[in-house]
């Protein structure tokens, strides 16, 4: 069994941001020389998500007015006591989910035609991290 | 590692349906011959979901009335400006998830009693794919 | 390869509870001896989930809150005409998700330092189990 473990950065320039990584995350699989198996994709920072959907910029901005009526700012939520002002990203990373697996058949994402695999960041304009693991042979 | 991948086509009546993929998964991974590992369900499409859960009409009644009050049908999806009518679709698959991983252990998938799992389909009446890929050994 | 399959077992006090696994989950993958791969963390009722999120009571309060805002209790669900009365407890389970995947990294969960394995009880107050699968080298 091989493994190919990385970590990617990002700072945000706004608080909510939706980000492509679905080439990056193919270049990482290319190099691991993984031609079966699977690749996790898992933020590490309970304030952002991962997922996979279309790349479409009015698609992206629906997903994230939908994200705030279902998960929206509240100045009461009880998390807010420790002085923190972020409840509404915890919440809209576990609605959307923090983690994906893509399975990996001869060396590629197994991907249908538009999938695509987003960064949403839901608390940014500071450094985050996401992992990357190949796992397979 | 061994790994069998397969690709399950659907192409449902109704727009929206719900079909127990259960004994077909596990008759991959008896095919497979892997006893101890993972199988990775997953939709191919961005309409689409998988999920595990009670393979019981009403629930599944109740499963799809709650889809669509939290992901409704609204004309004026952003989405719906490249052509698509489809912006709820995406949107219930976000909310359900597209893939799960199901353990595997002496050959069967190892379930509770009454896990049970669901190709979800949102927009259907066309081909549409879902990737079985078992891994172990 | 090299598998640890474990079952934890629950039986809270409460209808709705949210418990911290991590720890335990950690002492299985330090157990397996595997260094690098991942541990399936997935739960076998579905009635109940598995997330990672914050360790703090105040957000636990919001989540609760949260989950039975969108998912709330209803006399009227079509699965209670089979006598259960635990419709919610379902949609909870979908919502929150069933199952995680976590990176294990040099024998250690590969973690952010606020993420925490909580496992959610939405119809407790009777047994009910867990599975734990760590897999790789």
């Amino acid at each position: 069994m091989q493994f190919l473990t990385e970590y990617l950065w990002f700072n945000t320039e706004r608080q909510r941001e939706y980000i492509n990584i679905t080439h990056k995350v193919q270049e990482l699989v290319s190099q691991s020389g993984i031609k079966e198996g699977m690749v996790l994709v898992s933020a590490m920072h309970i304030t952002a998500g991962v997922y996979v959907n279309d790349a479409e910029s009015g698609l992206i901005a629906d997903i994230d007015k939908w994200l705030d009526e279902l998960a929206p700012f509240n100045i009461n939520y009880n998390h807010h006591r420790t002085g923190e002002t972020n409840g509404d990203a915890h919440l809209k990373s576990l609605l959307i989910g923090h983690e994906v697996i893509v399975p990996v058949t001869n060396g590629k994402l197994d991907f249908g035609p538009w999938q695509q695999i987003y960064y949403a960041e839901f608390d940014g304009q500071r450094k985050k991290r996401l992992i990357v693991k190949v796992m397979g042979e």
